[in-house]
């Protein structure tokens, strides 16, 4: 990797940054985030400014440039790799550490008095522009909308943004029609005593219209804004992808409608003149429904006394409670997906041993079988496989630098998943070719132990899933052991694999409280600095438990395993276990027999479903 | 109880709420918090203001009168308390219920427009303050400062403000002098660069100096405010008892001391006038470090941009990591605590068969045997002594009305504790003095184990305590029961038996990392209306703990039990007992058998020796 030269690119910007043609007074400072208009986690080519101006284009990092600087933070995952990609104009400010300043700290310091701060309102959250704006306010520096992206006025060859066909899901994938998706979002409105609701979360759009796209990767989501009102639909959406016969049909286009179900469909581009025309518009007590984490732009478009902002949208907080059709096509997904894993891990048996395989050739053969499944469109995210140290480093992807051979000497880590038609599925498994030591087997056995305390766990009906992490840690943390990450997320169906506003984790922000319905991640690990990585992840679906007793007839809920995947065995110390937690693992091995067994029947996968039966025999000691 | 007859004391109120010689304006509704300047749990009966006002006289509670109406809004442990002490003049708010209006919707319903709403500064604190404020601004209406308490001007017969003698504590119980306390909080000062600190709340006053007082029932704290500045000392307290010698020698009030050691005596009501002159000599960076939850009157006499504002002091944090001598202090107390209850407990099962022992009775004899104790104080808390189905209400405390006879028919509850001059003892213990039935016990031991999965837990250095407010629940939670309130609170030495800024609870707001000297309580419980109510509590200290690992050399930590009383067997089930449970309850009673039993031998109480020997038998399974 050699670092990107941006010595003539920051020169340009520091001239936009003076140009009247794009700000009305030159600002001293230009901040520039690593975020869509979306907030969205995957973002597409054109929406990558950060790593265009600085070359470095790890997940997370803002930069910022004045006229005598250029500053990139980032977290601890990507110090290396930020500092290999960027040249000497860039000053690294490794966040996390006790001296690095903050953004602001550091703009006070380095600023002229009674400077003005740029910045894309359609990139910066409306939170995240109170918190700067305030700190450089009280400093007696101004942070300012900047309209056109000075980025965008410099980068020449810049991607055109993504304009991918639409897919459309009928009943049978979203069990509830767009229609209904409509009306009990009114609901919510009229409860709130809200006129408007503005979607600018992408997945959001995707899941009330029930279609799906492909501008991005991993999310299979496409670029639209949506307003509803009371009486109205209007969706933002560019490209000719509208005008396919089957989604005219799907959104109804053509059909004789009752006024308040006819979508209105409007370039991507005028939601913020359509917005600012609700705005003005607006009658007292007339409420306007947005995220609060929306952009500044949207956000402002609305005068203040009009806004209604919530941490969770009602759309975030209905698309998490899975209906019967998603979670059937759930099921189905990850029955398929456990398919392809049975036969990746038949065949790695059989190959790791001749020493051919490195980390990508696994990631592939992985993608290449589940793309051999029916209803496979893409990943879900970019796969993690990684063998003896590389599994160390959580966030791991591999790439040639860093490609290790899989060997019978390694532990190695597949964190992997798939978007199907039907269904969302991220699943971890940790496998030995060869003899495990008993070290390895004996932290390995700590980790299921957690996945198994966390997918066993009865708990009251609207527990906050912050109240189920020690479970996960509970044996790892009574020999001194732990893992510096949450323990599960929320996981969309056929959407983002990592979605709000649920899930379980020792940090308190995402947290709404759990019901059935929803579908988490259960993935403890342990990890260990330059030789080995362990965690045991399924995905797994909100019920409710059946108990003895009821007490303020609250009810309880459980977990069922969606993922279906053998635990390797020989990884199991079986006399750290408890009989309960035998019990669990055969029982688990029996629904994996039973389920996956069948379906590699019907694929007519014999070897697959030879190994599968080989490995989900019972373990000793509960039989 | 008949209600308190207000319709004269209201006339009057309204009088003085539009009297010039009170308001600078009429105001036209006066809000009547129930706590005193310092925020104190308990408070002095010169504070007891809305109790005066109303009738009502419950711990919690806030009053608001108008022109037309009056009303108080409480929470359900007093609706039924407060609609018999309150008579008609008065509308009951209960908090909690949906339809439930907050004081502010109220306020904005019933009030004329552009109104006046009075409050004592000195009572409300600065947070509220803010919140109350904004939420009357934006309705039109003003929040106002009334500095003569208009209580105050009619309550005629008002008592005096407590001014009791002062005890002294020396090295051997604070462990720490006075001055070394005051070094370190003005290193804590220099970190984070404020020149002044505003001690406000009554038992971080004591501990600082290293005194004590008996102004407010059950916490032995005297009133007092304290300003800590870089080289100054001002410690703001009434009465001839800074006059004692022993005061006098102990904050070397007559010796030639550095000036920056020096501690100015002033009167109590001068701490105003005192902190705005601070606040008008502040030079530009000078802040002055409070506590968000001081007083509005305070926070105010600080210039916003001087002000530094956390949620916890570096007094309160201080003071919850016990030094060895206050350690050695709690195992004390606790130990004599433990005398008093064997005494108790082995009188109760003699006279409980006769009839003759109410719930008051037995409150008694517990506070006689413990007054027998060396260095016996007062009681830490009201005793919750419950029979029958008073043990499910939580906040139980015996009067007549309720008073309940102890039978060999029912499960006894008794929730108490002492002020010792060498610490602080709060202990549950639930008793049968007949035959249990099996569901009784199956739910006591349910209890006793989420009591020994907290006290036995093994967690990081560090780890905030409601991630551990779980593995209390978790046996209950497997047979769908539950119980609705937190697991533990900070318990103070020889201070307050509730201290910040530590716990164990599913609420996260009063939580700061655990770590090492720290000491809370282990109660969780179960309780059936109408029936009964089970609760296990031990005051435990946070200590070290040995693991087989060390990841990232961070350290564990567990509990240690100070509280050493025995658990009843008979309420035990020891079939839903695991093998660890069993030698942790067996382990238990060997060192209530050694410890405390060496103190009965000491101490020639031979019956309750013999009686602590047969309840801390081994278990049968265990054995």
């Amino acid at each position: 990797m050699s670092p990107k030269i941006t010595t003539e690119l920051l020169k340009q910007l520091r001239q936009v940054m003076k140009n009247p043609r794009y700000v009305q007074e030159p600002v001293q400072a230009y901040i520039v985030p690593s975020g869509d208009a979306h907030q969205s986690e995957y973002i597409a080519p054109c929406d990558c400014r950060r790593a265009f101006i600085s070359g470095f284009d790890g997940s997370a990092g803002t930069a910022i440039v004045t006229e005598q600087h250029a500053a990139m933070w980032t977290d601890g995952r990507y110090f290396l790799q930020a500092a290999h990609q960027m040249d000497s104009n860039w000053t690294l400010m490794k966040m996390g550490l006790k001296d690095t300043p903050t953004q602001e700290d550091w703009l006070v310091s380095v600023l002229p008095e009674g400077s003005k701060v740029g910045v894309d309102p359609f990139i910066i959250p409306a939170d995240q522009w109170k918190t700067m704006s305030k700190a450089l306010r009280s400093a007696g520096h101004d942070l300012v909308p900047v309209k056109e992206n000075l980025i965008d006025t410099i980068w020449t060859d810049c991607p055109q943004r993504p304009c991918k066909p639409l897919i459309t899901l009928d009943l049978s994938y979203t069990g509830v029609s767009w229609r209904d998706k409509i009306v009990a979002l009114r609901s919510k409105m009229a409860e709130r005593k809200v006129m408007w609701f503005v979607v600018t979360a992408l997945d959001e759009v995707a899941w009330l219209f029930n279609l799906r796209g492909s501008d991005v990767v991993y999310n299979p989501v496409f670029f639209a804004y949506a307003v509803i009102g009371m009486n109205t639909i209007r969706l933002f959406i560019d490209g000719d992808r509208i005008m396919d016969p089957a989604v005219r049909e799907h959104l109804q286009l053509d059909s004789t409608l009752e006024p308040e179900f006819k979508i209105q469909v409007m370039p991507y581009g005028s939601i913020l003149s359509e917005l600012q025309a609700v705005g003005a518009g607006l009658s007292p007590k007339e409420k306007v429904w947005l995220s609060d984490k929306a952009s500044y732009a949207l956000t402002e478009a609305i005068p203040k006394a009009y806004r209604y902002l919530t941490p969770y949208t009602p759309i975030c907080i209905a698309k998490a409670v899975k209906n019967a059709a998603e979670t059937e096509g759930m099921r189905r997904a990850h029955i398929k997906d456990a398919v392809a894993l049975c036969e990746l891990f038949n065949w790695l048996e059989k190959e790791v041993p001749k020493g051919t395989v490195t980390e990508i050739v696994a990631a592939d053969k992985a993608e290449e079988f589940r793309s051999q499944q029916k209803d496979f469109v893409e990943l879900s995210f970019a796969t993690i496989s990684s063998t003896g140290p590389n599994g160390a480093i959580i966030h791991y992807k591999p790439v040639p630098e860093t490609n290790r051979t899989l060997s019978v000497n390694e532990i190695y880590l597949l964190d992997s998943g798939a978007q199907y038609k039907d269904g969302t599925t991220d699943v971890t498994r940790t496998m030995h070719f060869g003899t495990p030591s008993a070290y390895e087997k004996e932290c390995f056995t700590y980790v299921l132990k957690g996945h198994i305390a966390v997918s066993a766990a009865i708990f009251p009906n609207g527990t906050k899933g912050h109240l189920l992490d020690s479970f996960a840690r509970s044996a790892l943390w009574d020999c001194g052991l732990d893992y510096l990450h949450g323990t599960g997320h929320g996981v969309g169906s056929f959407l983002n694999v990592h979605e709000g506003p649920c899930g379980i984790s020792y940090k308190t922000f995402a947290d709404e409280p759990l019901e059935a319905g929803m579908i988490v991640s259960d993935e403890p690990g342990y990890y260990e600095d330059g030789s080995f990585g362990i965690r045991i992840e399924n995905v797994v679906l909100v019920i409710p438990a059946e108990t003895k007793y009821n007490f303020k007839n609250r009810g309880s809920l459980t977990f069922e395993p969606l993922t279906l995947v053998p635990i390797q065995m020989k990884m199991i110390d079986v006399n750290l276990l408890t009989e309960k937690e035998c019990k669990w693992v055969n029982e688990y091995h029996q629904k994996c027999r039973e389920v996956v067994g069948a379906e590699l029947e019907r694929q007519g996968r014999q070897e697959a479903l030879r190994w599968l039966l080989r490995e989900t025999e019972p373990l000793g000691r509960a039989q």
